[in-house]
């Protein structure tokens, strides 16, 4: 019934590559399937001024996708001079949730920011980045750790990151581009490897969803993201 | 136990004044106790061009704070150039949620925009907006039966949003400013009035949130904004 | 004569209600008629750069109208990203105005800004801010002294100005929107209680105006504004 | 008594270059003492989207300092990326002051631009700017009279300006920058070369200015302009 | 003698993979050793304002770099809100070196877009650009033909671009980033496979270079580019 | 054969009037035939943060276009709200250039900017000013000398540019706009008075050109640039 010929439960194939590229301190290139988004975090020694001084550290993150990362081309942002509001809304999710992974206290007076930038997109790009950008933020608190500018490194618990939706009248898990421009509803959910809810975004593109297609979507959401929490693992084990 | 000393389950006095400004096809002030929102509604007989020749209409939102509707005065976002990044998240929220009220094959090349400005704020201005726009797009959508421009109202369901969170190890309805900037768990409900959900948004501050803390909040959220309900409906009956 | 009915001399109902929304050092609501502007003033502990270390304080002004403040709704200068050039030159004016009205000596290295927001507009809304607007200081100034952060008020003066014009060959005060519209000479007079002039900017729309129109339309100005003081001085009463 | 040794009604040497550029239909260079400008009229065959289609033409001003005509470098407007807001108001005084030398129905849909750019400042540009720029006004008005779009020019009357101000107590015409930065009261008076006012803004830059005050500036304004008309006769006599 | 332990006359290893993404018409990585950017060529049916019309097509080119392609992060431009005067020089020589590519005449009214962005930087980002740009650019004209939107390729000559330099005094071929920040001279050279050149950007970085210095960068120039027209044949033979 | 009737290696008659406005410390109009053009140079005892610190001084430069320097007139970049690519790229040569002047150790932390304001174009705009700007640029150092605020000028040597390029199949040398506007290929080189070269931009607008027209153009350039540095000499001799 998907288009992908997926079962409703099945994800695409995750992938995770470290070391993608080699500045940054944590440097990854994450799949979902077809979607390829490249998530560096870069370490440093300072706070946003409004955090100065309160000896505790900050992570923050920007999204971007290449102008032709997509089936027809989308303007450049720098070019016409701003963001668009899609990606403002992505890239402060991509933050908030990963903030939760960290102790903010024991990071000290450093800033991580983390850049997902889309080379190829096929539906759900924030959802990847943000389960990338985790494993690019762990890279980046060992190499604090390695450098001796932290003792231990203050990574609290993994973070990732899938949508799942209702499709044709279903409850489906990862929806590749084709599901996501025809889904009845679209929700994002953030969790720990712990079991517990960072954020939902649950939102009826057509007609409003209900309580149980709530239940059955977030049931989906807890089995694939199980799946992700073991990717990242496999890859830091790497 | 919260610092107004309501009940868990208590939202605010909610008033809805229609008629507040002279000029709008729909004119509204909404308080929900001491955050208040002018949402006006204004009508144009054209749509964006990416939707041209199709013969549908839209609807979309502005949100704006004046610079002194919080505790400390805010730069004023015409003066720096640019709308924040929570700005455009917030508007861009209300205007999903108030596209799923109308059918926009009904409402013809016509474009409604709410504009959702702040004039004091205490937490919850998003799901008071929203609630308040509702109304003032109703009012819109009868001007232009009244005035012939449509044989009658494409509007399917009213729509309103109701913020719960977890404040302090308990879940609790319609948040202000002390509870929102303490509240371990924050989320915004928009519910349709026949018990649908259009948009779900939890996110959590400190600790994740559990499922069982979820279907707590939910249930709060579905019994508030019932009350919401009524009171749009008492002022649109006026 | 006049669209609204008045007398040539007749300034429209002038209202000003002190402390209408409850953050800001001064909050006053001023009427003008149909003109209504929620004017705030803020208090900060600094002084623009080119002023520090002087000793002296500042009073600066933004301006800004509601979109649907207006008969058509106009666009959101946040969103299009710059303030217009009558939205500049108004602020640029009420700043100068009020700045008379205090001692920027006995200030001291403060900053107070007054925001003018025009929730509805019939003409006048410059001359409406600048009157409610120096109310709005004067608290801001009296609240300096109550929290003991100054000794005594630095207020100089009280300022306050009115529009006048020529319309239909006569000349008249406080023009509405249908006069100003049409008038064929417009000019704004602002005033201190003493009886100096302030700022005097008359522009003829059509026809130049000549040295004894100049003449009536002070004339009016000064009679004009003695009201206005009078509506201030209750409202400080109250 | 003034630092320039001239009496008090005694305006500087104002002299007036046309053709001081090749390209624009009017080229002029504006000389009042060291104040020098370049007033150029471009004409264009269309109305801005709003006049469209009224057969009415129009005259818009743009004013621009060179980074270094004044006594300290100031930032590039192009650089920073936004006009100033005495740019703005500059600008829009220059606008207003040469559309009431034309008959805007007898132009017909074409655009006049005039682009004032200070090459070198010393107090009173905007009215320099003003006076240069309505004799590159005249030239384009011929312009079009000579290539055949016009059948006639559409010049209504001259406009000239000049500043006039209370420095040091006594009322003194022209002002240059020492005169200026000093001054109790600035006026700049606009008029026609039939005697009527265009434009008048006064503005007390410390105490305010009486009614006796006003009359005497605008007594010497009146003189000086005479001066004004006759050296543009001169320079559109060659 | 040189960083890398290349003999002057060597380039770097040049790779180019065409196909890299899936979604644009052409679609290259281009790698120069550790300088690597995606270039993709996207087509439009339409050409810009000023050319319509003319039956003539466009080609244009823009460049970014991922935030952290660098040994430091640099600020994202689209969040900074403006495209440096590095990134505005670079894209336009891309542009204006691919254009020469191609006989814009018989290329009918299409504009093709060709994105170089950078993900990985060691210094000749430009060069490997216009390299691997040139090689995207032969991809999409083929799929105009292939889709019967042109009859043939209107291809003329393939471009590629290398740079040279004089490093601790003796010309070098192809500088790594270690030697493009401490060279003396360094020289961009585009030309074309028929030997002709299409733009030469010769830079003192400190001391000015003399005539026999410039001949022998040209003929390393020529020499290394014959490389590179072997790997894009290659490529493109794939 | 050149339009203008010159001999292919004639430049056209360059003037350089120093001091031409009165407050810069550096104030030259030059003048290559019809180009005319404005350059300032502006000393500020600060360095940009990047250098802060280091002892050396810094040599910039900005660049503009009055808007109708031109045959028809460009819109104003302070308006638009952004300096466009052509800007920009020729701000930074002229500023590259500048500084192979100076000894920037010896210069001490100093900021001199070069402002190069076009008031007429005739083709040729970024050679003359980068030839005037090295005058403006003399004389502010020697301001430096003569207020003892340096001890001796930095001076390292004279620097001037001219274009060359092929015209209908000729090498010409001081192209003006009608020759650059055809011209297959244009050339800037840019050398010091000690016969080194600055910089060398040539790019084909046409065909490519071959190595033998280079060296052609080359040598037009070095003959041409030697009458540039007798104007230069001659001018700073006054």
């Amino acid at each position: 019934m998907r288009p992908s010929g997926r079962t409703p439960e099945q994800p695409r194939d995750i992938r995770i590559t470290r070391n993608y590229t080699r500045h940054a301190e944590g440097s990854v290139l994450v799949e979902f399937g077809d979607t390829k988004v490249i998530c560096t975090a870069s370490v440093e020694n300072k706070v946003p001024p409004f955090m100065r001084g309160e000896g505790k550290g900050w992570i923050t993150a920007e999204y971007g996708m290449l102008p032709r990362s997509t089936g027809s081309r989308m303007g450049r942002e720098a070019a016409r001079g701003k963001q668009g509001g899609r990606t403002v809304e992505i890239q402060r999710l991509i933050g908030r949730s990963l903030r939760a992974a960290v102790d903010l206290s024991a990071l000290g007076e450093h800033t991580i920011t983390i850049d997902c930038d889309v080379i190829q997109a096929d539906g759900g790009t924030r959802t990847a980045a943000i389960t990338g950008g985790c494993v690019a933020l762990v890279d980046a608190l060992n190499h604090l750790v390695k450098e001796k500018r932290l003792k231990s490194s203050p990574l609290k618990q993994m973070v990732a990151a899938l949508s799942v939706g209702i499709y044709k009248g279903t409850p489906v898990t990862d929806l590749d581009y084709p599901e996501d421009s025809a889904a009845e509803t679209d929700m994002n959910v953030i969790m720990t490897d712990r079991g517990g809810f960072i954020e939902i975004q649950g939102t009826a593109e057509g007609e409003p969803f209900a309580q149980d297609e709530l239940e059955s979507m977030l049931t989906l959401a807890r089995q694939g993201i199980e799946t992700l929490f073991e990717v990242q693992k496999a890859a830091l084990a790497e």
